[in-house]
């Protein structure tokens, strides 16, 4: 049986829940969140008052626990707003949450090359049809940062459809889409045997594309497979390892540019491991193509910059980080572009290799697996 | 006459400018920024190598001046590579650069109701014209985060022809467009007579639309003007008037949330006011609507936290910092929606109003202008 109090003169509401947890909270943090119909819209859930509303004197002039509900009379509106006590738990503040700085929430998995054949991977007709099939790759993608999906239409921007399962394309400069096409013969085979290193694309772009998808028409070269590193995985090991290094990564700014095209100037200032201000790991940007003069980095943290540079990209080069696939015609993956870093292997054959590519967004993704997972619940009750 | 110096075995060159500056570089920043034909395409600029591909011991074997240039031989490769001193002066990092949290580069300056009537303006005309006129009104909304359109078509999706001007449209949930229509008659004037409160559009985004356009096609009413604030002056007012408390904005994650639409449940957690890893002001968001409840902040900062929201969106408020104006059929206006927030002011009489607005993004704008810029300098050559 849960327990309310009043505490510190009608300031705080005390909650003992039914396993002993103390948790409190503010008059003004409870009144700024009722949900009654003058406070939140009905029909959309937005809420139709500000701040300037709530008189700052607000206080908890009496509280009554009444089965799964507790009810407050606010002071000076002589308000009364009725709260769930399970909405209370789950939003309380009430905790001490001392974590380490590169901290990731409980809905990401980090991996490393063992995850091979466990990635998330559907067939693109499961998706398309199955709101459920659907749900659980766009989990899998939510969880590891990428996701494959095979037998889909081989036909010329078919990668569009897949955007359409989850969100919208985010267009750029390059178009809507761009065009990656290589053609593997001998006089070439030196150059596009080196391979590219694994990395995150368009860093030089902010807001940074925060989904990619690479989608495969034609592959008749041996060799030139995708490989996948989580950023995540990587910015964390440099942390164990090194954790001054990982400061550095993350206290100063990187700089990336692209001036390659007619027209075309892109510049930005962003760490290369970049934390929420409570330091949860938010992005990882690693491309050595597009990475300009470091110079918001102080002379006496330089030369530990580099080697702290220098060794999270030997920990991104370590074959134990890696997921390898190959993409045949009809194939595609998605990467989390803020946190999967991806590449191509070096070719052994000669051949064409013909893949489309787009960027998207994560909110969509996210939006439309959190809607697909609330309809799951309702269903379920 | 500027003079240069090896020091530290070869670890570092130092380089006195003419005024007497004396800058110090790395070998390994020298060797990463080397921009000879092996380093760096020629053709697009990109780097050609990884760090992985330069020695950790890189060294400067020997260093000349010669010129404007200097030439540097780096050992163990033995390579030999020219810098040029103006291009190692501006992108010196050995300064000492002591800055507030808030600091904000020179590219940019803040606002109040001064600044009304000065804001960028041009006719659509104009930019759409003539390139000058374009990249004068692109440099006003980088430097002041807003900038209005007039004499544009009235037409529907005219605003498309106005994103085409410098970028690409942010394709969300909400379609490539929205439309605003109000239609003000008696029986709802006390209802839209409320306003809005100034405001950032669709925090609960992530990434979050970094431009709004929003274009006028109807306006019959009187009032319902629009008004903008300039929300990094009043993160930096809020500073001044009380560092702790704008400490607290920036330190902990706010929320936000929409899901007011089938098959949409938007959600961030993202501060209010968002600094860069070394405090620039990178972002505000601040919108009552879609604020979910604040569940990061630790129950001994509560109070003082909402404090402080109550203060910035007092800030935010004052008259003294807005700048309203009236939009008529065929125009505009931009703001950069990381920093301006916008509102609609309380309408006085009846009529309708019809505004279709949509969202792009800043990296679009910013390449724009500089490509602009850097047209205008060779061409004045």
């Amino acid at each position: 049986m849960s327990r309310i109090e009043v505490l510190d003169e009608g300031a705080v509401l005390s909650l003992m829940t039914e396993d002993a947890q103390r948790l409190r909270f503010h008059a003004i943090w409870l009144r700024d969140n009722a949900w009654d119909a003058q406070t939140r819209s009905p029909s959309n859930g937005q809420r139709l008052i500000a701040l300037r509303d709530i008189p700052a004197a607000t206080r908890i002039g009496s509280a009554q626990l009444d089965g799964d509900k507790v009810q407050i009379l606010f002071q000076p509106e002589n308000k009364s707003v009725s709260y769930q006590v399970d909405w209370l738990v789950n939003n309380a503040y009430d905790r001490k949450t001392e974590i380490a700085p590169g901290w990731t929430p409980s809905e990401i998995e980090t991996w490393g090359a063992d995850f091979s054949g466990q990635e998330p991977s559907a067939s693109y007709g499961d998706v398309h049809d199955n709101p459920d099939a659907l749900r659980d790759w766009l989990a899998g993608i939510a969880r590891y940062g990428f996701g494959r999906l095979t037998d889909g239409p081989v036909e010329e921007l078919a990668l569009m459809k897949v955007v359409d399962l989850f969100g919208h394309v985010r267009e750029t400069n390059y178009g809507r889409n761009f065009e990656v096409r290589t053609e593997v013969n001998p006089s070439n085979l030196a150059y596009t045997g080196l391979g590219l290193q694994a990395h995150t694309d368009n860093p030089y772009r902010d807001p940074v594309p925060t989904i990619q998808v690479l989608y495969c028409l034609e592959s008749s070269a041996a060799g030139g497979d995708n490989m996948v590193v989580d950023g995540f995985a990587a910015a964390q090991r440099l942390r164990r390892e090194n954790s001054g290094w990982f400061d550095l990564l993350t206290r100063y700014c990187a700089r990336f540019e692209y001036a390659g095209s007619k027209g075309v100037v892109l510049r930005s200032r962003r760490p290369m491991i970049e934390l929420s201000p409570d330091g949860q790991l938010t992005a990882v940007r690693f491309n050595n193509r597009s990475a300009a003069a470091l110079t918001d980095v102080p002379f006496e943290h330089m030369d530990d910059y580099y080697a702290a540079y220098r060794r999270l990209g030997e920990i991104i080069d370590d074959p134990s980080m890696e997921v390898t696939f190959r993409l045949d015609p009809g194939e595609c993956f998605i990467v989390d572009n803020t946190r999967v870093l991806h590449a191509r292997k070096a070719y052994s054959g000669t051949g064409s290799r013909w893949l489309q590519g787009c960027y998207a967004d994560l909110d969509g993704l996210h939006s439309t697996l959190a809607s697909l997972q609330a309809e799951n619940q309702s269903g379920a009750r």
